[in-house]
């Protein structure tokens, strides 16, 4: 049994230094493969184009928080997700950053500042705002308990409505009533055929008026000329986006220079490389002792 | 028994409906006096400015988070700070949005979206991070908490240090070694004479190199000069800050076009005018009760 790593020279390092702590088989390149037939798991962000060069491929492991990138594997060949606590704060950390700013009317003091303007607007406790949780997986519900601790009144919504201590939680087919109590809607959802172009013209109607956006999930969940609309036409105030339509976002695309949009170039999460690496160790070690593997996809949910 | 309120027609209304309610005497303006001998409490921001002409008048209650800036009140008549959850909760939530978007790169992200530029850079762990907060009082304490819970190592510096669950607490005598290890320092200190100037070249200089600076003090506990001469010598990287010197910022001054530093109008805290009546009540049933004020300022100590 070996892994392949198919990433950068910055990760192989660490990777090959907990490997080799480990004692585990582990190849940096794909050049430095001798016998191909030795390669069990690889990890990667895309896979190498050729995969039916290894013949006892087990598992593929992503090193990202999604992997709705991944192409079509081989039959049998398992794919795993890295479950990482890392990640997952990292997520938290921006999505909280970004609800309070929303919060706080960040992009107006910030539009202020740029013809330095000092003038106050009236600030609004926590506990009287609702964030809505669109997702409430693992990143989500760490969301909803750090929310919650500050006082905001905390809504999930998810396929499955799941019991959560504090979080007003909603399932699949109760959109609308989410929606419609979402002052701060949060979006963390998984990118699958359900979810692609969820953010649209309907969905934005349905939120309270004034509404603002924070999303953190995937670029295409959201049709970004309708989120210009519910701009313009004032029922989104503002939106914090850590995903775009496309990715990277073009340099003159609207979005960039609109003062009530504030978009980052899709920072929420990087897999710390040590976490990484201890990830798929624990996906080597349950394929070894026929134990469940750890963040394994179910590919037709997609997530 | 009476109380005089001194603040703006919005407050009044709300201030009216709190007093009637518990059957409390309340005067809306001083014009509504119709005799002085029945005040005996004021609250304000600032006192009217003969208070000779209130001769029961046995304490004056400020409306705000800090009370710096009121005048000396006649012998014998006491000052109380309004203590609301609502002011301490409002100042937690700007210091932990302001310590996240130092933490997660956001002036360099909003400068690079001035150029529509796509460029990610390395994101830490929270828990990497020192936040060292100077000034544990009940704000501070409510930082210390909500960081932490968020993984982030977190340092408290007070004048005689205090033992904090999961915070690693510093006396006024060890400045240096609290300074040495915040990466990111938040002032959360009153203003008294021994805070008045005491963010300068010299302070800077033993902050870790490349340290962020949240300032949600006074205005006057900065020169803005060193703030700039840190930055520019690589020794601060960045800044948000609540409160400048002076106040309001000139539009001209140099803070707010400097891509590093985030200038918001002193809006860290507004007492809301509800939880600031019931503040104001529970001063008068303690005085009629002979017991202990809440808030009560020790003018020598200044808070």
């Amino acid at each position: 049994m070996a892994l392949l790593l198919h990433s950068t020279p910055e990760r192989r390092e660490i990777w090959g230094r907990v490997f080799a702590e480990a004692g585990e088989l582990f190849f940096a390149t794909e050049a430095e493969v001798t016998d191909p037939e030795e390669v069990t798991h690889i990890a990667c962000w895309i896979p190498p184009n050729d995969l039916s060069r290894y013949p006892n491929l087990s598992a593929v492991i992503g090193v990202g928080a999604g992997t709705d990138h991944m192409p079509p594997l081989p039959e049998g060949v398992a794919l795993s997700r890295t479950v990482a606590p890392g990640i997952e704060a990292m997520v938290r950390d921006w999505v909280v950053l970004a609800v309070l700013a929303l919060h706080r009317d960040l992009p107006l003091y910030l539009d202020q500042a740029t013809r330095g303007e000092w003038v106050t607007h009236k600030t609004r406790l926590a506990r009287t705002r609702r964030v809505g949780i669109m997702g409430m997986g693992r990143i989500g519900t760490l969301v909803a308990q750090t929310l919650g601790a500050m006082d905001f009144e905390v809504l999930g919504w998810s396929r499955a409505a799941k019991a959560i201590d504090g979080v007003e939680t909603f399932g699949g087919d109760d959109l609308d009533g989410f929606l419609s109590r979402s002052d701060i809607l949060v979006g963390l959802l998984p990118l699958t055929d359900d979810t692609r172009g969820i953010l649209d013209d309907r969905l934005f109607a349905r939120l309270p008026r004034g509404a603002g956006l924070v999303q953190a999930g995937r670029g295409a969940q959201m049709d970004m000329e309708a989120l210009r609309r519910a701009l313009n036409g004032g029922q989104l105030l503002a939106a914090m986006l850590d995903v775009t339509d496309p990715e990277p976002l073009p340099p003159d695309h609207w979005a960039w220079a609109d003062p009530r949009v504030i978009v980052t170039p899709h920072i929420g999460a990087q897999t710390d490389a040590e976490e990484g690496a201890q990830h798929a160790l624990a996906v080597i070690r349950a394929g070894r002792e026929g134990a469940p593997l750890p963040g394994l996809v179910d590919r037709a949910r997609g997530y």
